[in-house]
């Protein structure tokens, strides 16, 4: 049995879709009505628990990623973030730690009994990512990048992969099916707001776009607020939010410290808004029958479904 | 006491907003904390009580808007919502019943107990509408339209005021600052989806803007989630989304017979679907701590959850 | 014979245009293939004769618009421009001199034998902005204010018609269409940049839309490189590929103290560099077998290079 | 001598260009205020004469490329253009002919005497694109892939960077910033049209993004009208105004027989077309100093001015 879609009730019957693609592919709906579970170590993305994903932008050292740990696991997170590739705008811009700074998130994730999802940026990056991490975040910039998703497409662990930033609902759904089809099942969308012409916020975050992509795909979809919105104070409405609009998890940064963050610190949660995010979370999500992921599994939160 | 504040408890401290304009203006939310309520009839808009507008997108004739009304009253609607002038790209499609419509959608108002809201486009219609009307509608097309703004600011009616195509979030609060300015205080600002690159969608319903609109403005803020998708298969998560991000109510295009609609049936839900979403929102409303509005207020509301 | 068409040599066969629309529309080339030509006093746009209209963004004082107007017609401008209903976006911003503005254009484009171009915004206005000026302009943000558009299709002077930030090129059409239903056909289409992602300059000027339009419909089309980019030192070399693209004139903002100005100053080109402009385009429309306008026609033009 | 800036001429003074970057870059007009000077086989690009790169979409065989190359060679191209690797939408769609098409375009070039240019996707792919072509082409979706920017800062041939759809000013040149501080300092700038809301073309072809680059960088232009428009009817009058904006040459899609192209024959010009618009083109370049390339350079092509 798959999640609920896009702001149904899994005993309600599926609506009906309309639209202009007509040839199928691997990710439609169709190919898998009941939905694709993603297995993350013990978490598992997809179904009717709801998965965070919290933790620093950037790895910049054992103590930060160790309280920025300590802090989302006991708030309730399910998996741990950090990125040691970073893809920056400039080339002056602080890189990220690469591999030892791997080492640092991985071994905090098993201190914290949380697996961990960090950025891949190339084809050579592979073999090293897909040793130490249980996640393989794809980012926005690379959506496009062919050569990445065929090479995605052959790895044994599961992709997380995020929208661009133009790019259409279409075109994301395809550049999945790039992965689907190199035989990699183990595939999430991420919608991470989109590029338009508003400037007051980061960026436009397309929650139509997840129940659509909840509708047409059978692939979890998961909501990154923090690049979406760049703005701390929007991050609590947009959680609660995507979790009315059925997205199967949120991905989220929280930094101990976001004014010493060497990267992005503007948009990071303390772990004390991250607290208040999890403690709000789960009235809405049992308003639409969902509920924070447990590893005890659904059977105890039965709603008698 | 005022309404909740983008996703906000209501006794949670309000959240400390950055922004980069620095002028004081009568629309932000320091001129007034406590939050803005609209009257329009019997209906408040803008404290706890959630409101819902639902009604055909044009007046077709008194058969069609009675069915219209007596499906979206008994399914809990409060406010009536139909147009009588409609503003076209082409000369040459339907431009509404004008004058004639407007006592016929008043009529049906006033046979199922709900105020109405209709759209104006010219200062020389005011006169008219604001005698028949209990919501003055300013549509996308018209949100820089100054001369109609000034002209609001002198009427006696309560007014909501559609975002722009690509209507940036200063731009929008300046538009409704030229209707505070000429003296109407009961403005109400309306979020329908923007124009991005995305096809796939009618518009891209931009929720972000719904949550800081309600921390940086004391205005109520509606959603129209009908415009803002285009498709009926989305208007159920979408609403169940803007409430979840704090929204005042939603305004939803509601056809008896939508394939036969003259004007934009594609989008406008059955009946029956409207019943479906009138069912679902209480519970994603009492997550955070709103209910749909009720004559009788919120005391009788108590969350036995 | 009518103007060139899009880049086209006007001797050469007029390109097969590939369209979407289906619907024949009073706008299409189709219903006029030699090409409109407008009046303005002595004037004529749309034919081989290329017609600058300069002047400042808002009229200011008698001296201002003296010192402007003698200096873009010094330099060679045919048209005067100079904005005396503002729309603005904050209410609190310059709105304008109003009607005793208008006298001052009026009596300086009398004066240095120009007619006078300047922006109506609502149905109100027209009787006087009809007896005063000789073109009356739409801006962007009243692109599709249906009720402007139809009392113009009333009106008995030419109308130039900006196109919306954010509109599509059909909407732009059939904007037009609705002053051409109403019986006037002296409609000129103005392209004034759009709003995009892009955030360094003011607007994103698409001259494709130029072309396009100049192939798909009959109506003259003018190019406001001011708006589009908003940078003085862009101006120059925009004007010069609208002058390539095939655009019958351009919209220029003048100002005799730009740092001064009121409106826009940011924008606006000194006398100095306007002069420059002006002796740098007749090579580029030589090379598109066109010509500054002058009022002897064309045969005395002959490239004396 | 730097080639002309912008649509200056190059004995009037740079214009002074306002800027909001502060940090100074390798890629800043201040690095080298003279303009940089790509060499590919014997062309020059960025100086007075203007290079016409053309060719193929894609390598379909050596028949389609040969009488591409045959064509656009006695009109007057001086660089042939053909993807082997081709960047796709879909898994599903034509992927390019790879390495065997590499040889057939190579082999093409050197009968015909023109160097070649054709897209490298991955690092993986360098040493072989390295040796066999003259320009590396970088496309849109990958001006943000950092590790193949990287890369190339340490490849041996010059590139040509295409700005990404929706790729900020700042973004592009920061995006040739990698390549430049890598050590490569042949790059080329290249505008293909932004994404944007209109959906009539295929994209918006920004050519104020042209004359700004040309003002703010002392880097060469280029612009590619066939991806800009996607209509063959729109490519001779965008050529001509990217001529007068300043660019320092076009890349354009030629085939022999576009009604069976395998990969957007759409917008392929044939070859009949292609030869008016080299005809076409330098009267306008004439017009602002500039001509097109030739091996014995400008001297001969004095204008006497």
């Amino acid at each position: 049995m798959g999640g609920p879609v896009g702001g149904e009730r899994p005993d309600e019957p599926a609506p009906a879709v309309s639209g202009r693609d007509t040839k199928a592919l691997k990710v439609h709906r169709a190919s898998r009505p009941e939905g694709t579970r993603v297995r993350a170590g013990a978490v598992e993305i997809g179904g009717p628990g709801f998965v965070v994903m919290a933790g620093p932008c950037a790895v910049e050292g054992s103590e930060q990623v160790e309280r920025a740990a300590a802090a989302v696991a006991s708030a309730g997170a399910h998996v741990l973030r950090g990125g040691v590739f970073k893809p920056r705008t400039s080339p002056y811009a602080f890189q990220g730690m690469g591999e030892p700074g791997l080492h640092v998130l991985a071994e905090a994730g098993r201190r914290h009994g949380m697996p961990i999802i960090s950025e891949v940026m190339e084809p050579a990056q592979l073999p090293l990512m897909e040793e130490s991490t249980d996640i393989l975040q794809v980012g926005a910039r690379n959506m496009q990048n062919y050569s990445l998703l065929r090479a995605l497409g052959k790895a044994r662990k599961p992709v997380l992969l995020k929208r661009g930033l133009s790019a259409t609902l279409q075109e994301w759904l395809l550049a999945a099916e790039y992965i689907l089809d190199g035989g990699n099942e183990q595939v999430m969308l991420c919608e991470r707001g989109i590029r338009t012409f508003e400037t007051e916020l980061r960026n436009t975050l397309d929650l139509a776009a997840v129940a659509w992509a909840k509708q047409r795909s059978h692939l979890p979809v998961i909501v990154d607020p923090s690049h979406a919105t760049g703005v701390p104070e929007l991050i609590l409405p947009m959680s609660l939010a995507a979790a009315a609009a059925g997205a199967d998890g949120l991905l989220i940064e929280v930094h101990p410290r976001p004014e010493q963050a060497m990267c992005d610190g503007h948009q990071a949660l303390t772990p004390e808004r991250f607290q208040t995010l999890m403690r709000r979370l789960p009235a809405v999500l049992g308003a639409v029958d969902r509920h924070l992921w447990r590893p005890d599994g659904p059977a105890q939160v039965a709603r008698a479904r």
